[in-house]
């Protein structure tokens, strides 16, 4: 059973999960001579778990091919989906039970298709993938916080080079969210006005890290970017939850996330990179803490090209070094021509 | 001219030094067949900005050979002593200027040696330079914290073989110091006791965690430990500064790193890590919102191996996943024979 532990100096959570130890990395070690089974591809739908969801326009059945987009438990899970979480204090620390939902976003049949070379309406099933599992998972009272992101390449911490994104229900808020929380709801407080659309409004009216707009998203490079090339992507509209993206929302959606992935590569030829959606926690019908969120915090996403690395002085402080300006970035990326 | 831009949704500085871009890496790219330059090395001291501090124990001529441990200013520096902060508001966003010193402490004359395997006066000299180098930069009022850490190894930052260490001199106090700062503090209020001593309590007693402990200091595998084999270095003495230890308390020291060290490198192989000292925060004499972290906080040294990478989940939540458990790696280190 994977655990979670917390670190008092800096209540930071840790899960623990030995069994991941097993899982076969694609990009480690040794050339081996047999051919590698790509257990994402068509025709080898056997090989993972069964699919929880799965984009099947001429309705197949399930778990063999016909599918576009498909979704399955994890096969090396972080979290396991069954029991009780167990909150309990271990002498001076606190601890729970690693409960909780790590699932694999398939994004295509094609082992060789990158998510940025599919078309406008397959980048668009991988999100609505997405906001499907999470509309499920959210019933589940267990889980407080769903946490969508993608690892591309080795440096970036994939260990599988086929097209893929992962969804993990987590049983605590992150530090990380609470903190973003926490500024955007003090921001409120102090101005009245949310922090996410003075950001874009600054960066809109003043172009020089904008990259790309359309009706509904802007894609820019963060002032404070910590990697060469970071991109934000923030919704016009304001909703604290990914999950309320919809219809030709989502498309839009997949076009800025589209044209924002082909500008990087053509950039940086094929970079390693995460991507994380940063999204609201799960909120129960009761009056919190969080109360103000439909007005205080928004949705949005992060792109980090895995360029550099991340050193002692990064551990240290928090800071980070970065040796491009996001405005030159900017610049660079908006001139390619797609 | 380097430049401090915060990012207003997290509070975090990032560091734009664009020169960096053009230090020469001995880890990436092609191998050539031209012998490389250790400016490091005995003999080569022209190749390096002129040294601030050394121990010459037969009094040679600075910046000539008969050294033991040698400072110099990087030539790379992510920030720059000369000049003036002005921090200043660009439109909707903080910066201000990289002001700061970027030091790089040469461990040893010899290419091959690594910290661990030198002696343990060669060691101590090691840690003597950081502190004399600290209650030299302290006397600067536009730095307000002194980082000190250890790159080893490609894969933990480092871009040079040789030996060494590396001292930042920040014109800010870094949110990840301030927010130990913070919980120490709460802590102390709270309780009326230590956090720092209470977590050294509960592992001395415990056991399961400890790997090494000498009459100054405890070596211990950390509850919530991120990576597999990290260790935490926790003096028995409170005092909040690094540069409070001297004398007999810093061979104990030297020897507890050695000793550190010395077990990770034959259970993991010469790894790679990062070491880092979290110290206070440089005070002036005024009473400030810190004013008892004489009792509530305690500096201490993080190492962190770095056989695992940082992926999208991590950098989503700020949470880690760790495949071994603190009580396997500290059995594990604890039975090896030095």
């Amino acid at each position: 059973m994977p655990e979670l532990r917390k670190d008092p100096l800096v209540g930071r959570w840790v899960v623990f999960a030995p069994e991941r130890k097993q899982r076969p990395i694609d990009f480690e070690g040794p050339e081996t001579s047999l051919p590698k089974v790509d257990a994402f591809s068509a025709g080898n739908e056997r090989l993972t778990p069964g699919e929880v969801y799965a984009v099947r326009p001429n309705g197949s059945t399930p778990n063999t091919p016909g599918w576009k987009v498909r979704v399955v438990p994890n096969r090396y899970p972080a979290l396991r989906i069954e029991g009780e979480l167990n909150p309990e204090a271990v002498g001076f620390y606190d601890r729970l039970n690693g409960i909780g939902a790590h699932e694999v976003i398939i994004e295509t049949p094609d082992p060789t298709l990158a998510l940025e070379d599919q078309s406008l309406e397959g980048v668009a099933d991988v999100f609505q993938a997405f906001r499907h599992r999470t509309l499920d998972l959210m019933k589940d009272s267990r889980f407080h916080y769903l946490l969508m992101f993608k690892n591309v390449g080795p440096q970036a911490g994939a260990s599988v080079a086929h097209a893929h994104s992962q969804l993990m229900a987590l049983p605590v808020v992150p530090m990380q969210i609470k903190h973003k929380l926490q500024i955007a709801l003090r921001y409120f407080e102090e101005k009245d006005r949310n922090i996410f659309e003075d950001i874009l409004r600054n960066e809109v009216k003043n172009q020089e890290r904008i990259v790309y707009e359309n009706q509904g998203f802007v894609v820019f490079c963060p002032f404070a970017s910590r990697f060469p090339f970071e991109l934000s992507i923030y919704p016009r509209r304001q909703s604290p939850d990914f999950h309320s993206v919809d219809g030709h929302e989502m498309v839009l959606l997949a076009d800025a996330v589209k044209n924002a992935l082909s500008r990087l590569k053509v950039a940086l030829g094929t970079p390693n990179y995460n991507m994380v959606v940063f999204t609201a926690p799960v909120r129960r019908p009761r009056k919190n803490y969080w109360s103000t969120i439909d007005f205080d915090f928004r949705w949005h996403i992060e792109i980090l090209p895995r360029l550099t690395g991340i050193a002692g002085f990064e551990f240290g402080t928090g800071f980070f070094i970065n040796t491009t300006l996001p405005e030159e970035a900017a610049q660079y990326l908006r001139q390619i021509r797609l």
